[in-house]
């Protein structure tokens, strides 16, 4: 299948995880492993720069994924750049995913802020992941702004209801000259899968997994659906039609003759 | 992963496949060994019982998969039945699938004659696998009839319309003490995991594998999908919720300290 | 609008009530003269046959709705034709809303014994409304029995959760002879219009009615979307397009001059 | 019904129209009484402002509609500024319908500059409602910003795909503080009645009753289920459940005594 690359960087998966929610460090290493991911997500709060002993670095550190710091809490566009700025430094990454959600209950992105912070950051030579809502006219303005991809939302955050902004999506994908991430909401497998199937180009799963039952069965089984979604879309998939065509000849039955 | 068994079988995948509408019939037995099925349908229509050199069996015969002859074209139970004896003599097998469709346009099953025909079938040692509408009464009442499984459809034959028919899958999951085998309007392979998901025990799939563009690519989506969507079902699945519940800590924003 | 025709009786409203759930009585005869419906249901076991003061049926009495005994309870053909019987002597209708529904759970239909009563009762000159599953092909055995609609669900009854079962809909009304009347799970004026929308002869709903927290209201609310949704129907529906035409003229701005 | 007030004008119904697409300027006139719509939308650019006999305007002012001038064709918020004060000047409104699609194919708006000129409009006493993605963020600025109302498109533009953003327009109407109109997409009455029952305060519509085969009736029925649609919302609709309640007795059956 065919690679993605970011930035830089170039990606076998395209499944990125998120490391909330799991209930125990060592739990959520597992899943990373296990989901063979090459990019997780960490909110800042979570890591504490000054202590070189960092339990949660040190545990993303075994694995193979490369660190995707988030802005997660960032209010507006100043808190998210000077955010961005202290993970550069702490943490020897240009990567950064944009989340800028003034609303605590939905925790749904500021397309304002976010198109002011992505601006920014891309002229500090930022890698901009900026999570947003499924707009497509906002997703152009962001690649003029110098994003380096685009991550729109399945549903909102932590639901688990899927993919409800299909139609977006499809437009999106379709307009985007940068890879095409689709972030929360995402609940199963099968979501994951038919994100990849609209032609997305990766997926960004943590609450799916993280509240599993069991978590790094959960995290394989993202790895496989994210796969199958990939290779069916590159496979070209065949049309919805809405009358039958029999896949058996039915012209006449055998005893006919 | 749970192995399944049907009659006295047992299969390791839970991908079973149709052979019609491809391509070539060496294109055709390529998807199968690539799906790694251990169970093809095959139209009696297609097969030439006299001829020892039928081209069709000649190629399922280089495949690890078990036959699964199915009357489609039978009009009624007495159709059906006649269908499935020769089939166990050509073939060897008592494992047939039950397709009884008076309707040529829509291909859709008729309850009364399935019902009618697996009683029979059950009686003459058939492993009848009845393909039927959602309808999860019938369920139940083929299941007392002595059927090894039901195949409730999720979308009209031949459409890739996907589940269509979710609600009552549910119900006929819920209720079953037969394994519950998807078959019919299954288009992508995140429709494949979705069905799985669902705690379906095993998915049918033709059309949308046979008119793929690379239909063994195709195949192995499938086959990866189904995998996914089981081991999403047996590792538990998160509810969805109707309220983002942050994966990331948010209640205070790492500059506030 | 056009009337429906049901039996010899001709219909001004294509809105049909159930009657059970009310509070109180005379909610519900309120709530079916809001409503101007001309057909209720009414299940035997409520009525006391013996009893000329009966509350239920004095209450009905004064509406203008012609009463639709229903088999609820049956859980055979053979009490079902009892039942339609006992109701024929005592209320002077030969109308019958057959229900059969062996699941105590889920009460849904049961198409063998649904088919067996209707050509028992069809003989009998009875008008033979059956509640059944979204099954096209049973739709049509039906009609080959002589029934006088055909009652497909649209979800679960009791479940409000509107109509699931729209691409079953669509073929049932494509190629019904009989009036289609869309039964169960109808839980909002919206689900209401859309099945009048897609060509469905009626609706009948009681749930979503008794449970409101006005009744009287919601009943005129679903006899105004009844309304709305034949005359759409009636009125010929746009196509669903995959891409937009501008309402306004855009291909200049008006400052461009 | 509650009557719905913006600015200072108060509105008995709750459907606005669309003037584009008629087949002919008296057809618009007569669809537009028959909906009884007190509010209905126009481009600039459809308007001779210098002929005093302006086809389109003398049609509209034959019926009760207050006129709502749209911006549709401009790019930016300078260009939809300079558009909304000829449109104050010359219709003597200070009704705007802010349309900001710099994206010609799928008419989608631009978040950003709507912000803007929604800031710079609102200070200039204009009634602001501006026509957006569906993103509950881009509200709350929206009405920080001093809007009159939220106009969430349901589906993009001129498709008639109905409700493809309820899971957000839940959540628009839940935090709004203005009232919201659904814009754009709505493709039947019952998608109509569906908004409306979510608690939207008004819609409005244009694609799907212009293209109808008679928009006139069309106009109706759109009119019939908005009515429909707010007083559901109003009376209390019950909540979906997930299994039947039986609303007829179902315990026994009468011939069991």
């Amino acid at each position: 299948m065919k690679k993605l690359q970011i930035g830089n960087t170039e990606f076998s998966s395209r499944l990125f995880l998120g490391t909330g929610k799991f209930g125990s460090l060592s739990q959520m290493r597992e899943a990373v492993q296990a989901s063979e991911s090459e990019l997780v997500t960490m909110a800042l709060k979570r890591v504490d720069f000054d202590s070189p002993t960092d339990e949660l670095l040190a545990e993303l550190k075994k694995t193979k994924a490369n660190l995707l710091p988030n802005t997660s809490g960032a209010r507006n566009a100043k808190e998210a750049v000077l955010a961005a700025e202290l993970a550069r430094e702490a943490l020897e990454t240009n990567f950064v995913k944009l989340e800028i959600h003034p609303d605590p209950r939905y925790l749904l992105p500021d397309p304002i802020e976010t198109l002011k912070a992505t601006e920014e950051l891309a002229k500090l030579s930022f890698v901009v992941m900026p999570y947003i809502h499924a707009d497509p006219v906002l997703c152009k303005l962001l690649e003029n702004a110098g994003t380096s991809v685009v991550m729109p939302l399945g549903a909102p955050i932590g639901t688990n209801k899927g993919l409800r902004t299909i139609d977006f999506l499809e437009i999106i994908i379709e307009q985007s000259k940068v890879p095409v991430v689709v972030d929360a909401g995402i609940g199963a497998p099968s979501d994951a899968a038919k994100a990849m199937e609209l032609g997305a180009d990766a997926v960004l799963v943590n609450t799916a997994i993280a509240v599993a039952k069991n978590p790094v069965e959960m995290a394989i089984a993202f790895k496989e659906a994210v796969i199958a979604g990939r290779r069916a879309f590159e496979s070209g998939l065949g049309a919805i039609q809405n009358r039958a065509e029999a896949s058996s000849p039915l012209t006449a039955f055998l005893l006919d003759d």
